[in-house]
């Protein structure tokens, strides 16, 4: 599999149960999202000036990805939403790797790399503030799709989560 | 890192996080647990039996490891304890590739498949029964493992589980 066709996977709706861990605090928390996935162009206003933002020229990078997130369906908790664009940008020689861009609604956005491994996991790291974030993504199945999160900050490993992500197909594809 | 030095790195005391999610009833759980994993020598009695049960020549084996658990450190649970078997035999030529036997108390032995990746993850496939089980353990750090399951039974996806788990320093060590 190709960076091209991982992120082209990813597009889609999903249902995403989240399992996280607080290490300091050793509390574990179980929450419930739909997240939507849409394909995002090279030619996108967003990409073009984020990369730009980052000195990247906007040309390199094959398209991102926008992630936003819902948790209404997750009863008795208080509702998240959200967003966040991620842009790939493969290295010219080796596209299993390359630079990545992420932003996070109302933050300042982040560079990063991203790895795609023989086992056909995605792994992205970013430093966002004070904090490195580790993140993998690999699909069980094309409608399964498993990630792990990993955030450090300045004393040591601070939270990780999991996610088991199944999507949403319409009516007449769930037979 | 090869499959001896990644197996000897699971070696010692560790506590353990799990956060498992079950399919059809859209289940979410979270389990502590301590870990004790030990190194299993070749010329182990146990090794040896398995290797043969399974046609496997132990001398082609580089060991293997028992895994035992115990949580009785998760307060308002039930205590579970167990243990497991895990021998490795590499491929001859491909040594990040093999086989493995696993062994649960009381439950017949299981032969699967090992991939260490480029990405330093060990991938585990076995047929356990009606169920294949993959699982994916890594290292955040020599003191951080992260591991997921992922079971799939005969009417498709049934449970994934996450694990962060923490070693258990000797106190002089924890400075």
């Amino acid at each position: 599999m190709d960076i091209q066709t991982f992120i082209e996977s990813c597009i889609g709706q999903w249902f995403s149960q989240r399992s996280s861990y607080q290490f300091d605090t050793e509390k574990a928390e179980s929450h419930k999202s739909e997240l939507t996935i849409e394909w995002l162009d090279t030619d996108h206003s967003l990409l073009v000036s984020l990369c730009q933002q980052h000195g990247i020229d906007p040309n390199q990078a094959i398209g991102g990805q926008t992630v936003s997130w819902n948790s209404s369906s997750d009863y008795g908790q208080k509702k998240q939403t959200g967003s966040t664009i991620l842009i790939v940008i493969p290295d010219n020689n080796t596209p299993q790797t390359g630079q990545i861009i992420q932003s996070f609604q109302s933050k300042p956005s982040s560079q990063g790399n991203y790895s795609l491994g023989e086992d056909e996991a995605l792994t992205l790291i970013l430093e966002v503030g004070d904090f490195s974030i580790e993140e993998r993504i690999w699909f069980a199945s094309p409608n399964l799709r498993l990630r792990t999160s990993l955030m450090k900050g300045k004393n040591g490993y601070n939270r990780t989560a999991f996610y088991s992500e199944i999507r949403r197909l319409p009516p007449q594809e769930v037979a």
